[in-house]
């Protein structure tokens, strides 16, 4: 069954969209679309490293990063990467949110969704699909087990997650 | 039972409360309250247009839109306005926290809560009752199939939305 | 079993270690970390006051403030701050993510982890370790029954609850 396959390659990224160019003098937003193609149903992608570059492109020192995946059956969320967890991350979602459950989305009675995914649904709307960190010293700021987690709950697909970074100036 | 009742009609806008007018210059920040009169104990309501509405007067062009329901048992969040679906989202969160549970909140020998709604709190903390969003172009940045709903888990009632706009000016 | 301890007492404040002084004109952001040392496995703190007393000294008046903790088995969130209501919280939450349910984080064949506590982290993400709120005439926007929450799911512990509140001024 998807949701428990143990394959956790990270996702190929495939490019970067660029919609602004760097912000000068640090006291304009910038934002950015980071995409990847997923490959799983269920797949968790560790976004850390490709928010981080982000941010650092940016120019903005201080200031809020704000992340939004543009799709219903994904979430972006933080929790420790590590392999055991990301397992019982993926057990326990699977348990929450059963995907056989007499649900209407699926029922062509009710709904004309083919892709049968209220589960993928119902796992996005709780895990959410924004969030908002602080930008510091050109950095997200992370505790040393927190990186930010892309979920896929209906791949495989091409997903995207906006990056909007939005400056301050930090008193002297 | 109320949870699981069909009717969805959005619930009549009453009025919008000014609390500023709107920013010169796209650079200050603005804010509206937006309300609603519930008809129901659970009720899903899709606040898109609403929102958008408020974006478009605010005369900011890009930034950040923040919402926040001032009452601990709604909630607001994002997922995709489909009938059937709706109908799921109430009977997973139905099932999720059981409103008969021998919760202390609703417990005379511990609380003095006469609504007896321990499950509307629940469901709102779940859920969250917070949301920050990009605002491009004089409008929330969305998916297809992303509308933002407010949820009601105690109604019927009068609730607010209160809708901040942050500018940021992008580079060029 | 910790998670059903009635002890609440708000835990005590070491210090708040100051990383930036106050924003001169209120045009720049603001940054502070506000610590407790945790007593229990799990606990909630009211933290209310200490960030309204945080978001004030700022001299900011409008604007947004952002709480970010950084600790993967805690969480920031909303919910009214009642005796009855709190222990319901745990209850769901201790019923929601069972402590013993064969989680590979604490099984020694797939983890290296020796704190067990693969429920603390899948409640840490459930419930969510940032949360962005408004600021208004130099307090937190809240309502009447909202209170702001740090929950600790693995202490005892020392906790840091990042918080950064980012300047804008309001429209005339």
């Amino acid at each position: 069954m998807g949701i428990r396959q143990p394959k956790l390659a990270e996702a190929e990224p495939t490019s970067e969209n660029v919609s602004q160019p760097a912000a000068a003098g640090g006291l304009r937003i910038f934002s950015r679309i980071a995409d990847w193609i997923t490959s799983d149903r269920i797949q968790l992608i560790n976004i850390t490293d490709r928010i981080n570059e982000i941010v650092r492109r940016s120019g903005i020192h201080d200031g809020l990063v704000h992340l939004q995946s543009l799709h219903t059956t994904t979430a972006v969320f933080i929790n420790e990467w590590q392999d055991a967890l990301l397992h019982d991350v993926r057990s326990f979602l699977d348990e929450l949110v059963r995907r056989e459950n007499g649900w209407r989305h699926n029922d062509p009675q009710y709904s004309d969704c083919e892709r049968k995914n209220a589960d993928s649904h119902l796992r996005g709307m709780l895990m959410g699909q924004s969030l908002c960190l602080q930008v510091r010293n050109s950095n997200v700021l992370l505790g040393t087990w927190q990186s930010i987690i892309f979920a896929e709950f209906d791949g495989p697909r091409t997903r995207q997650v906006h990056v909007q970074i939005d400056p301050g100036e930090r008193g002297t």
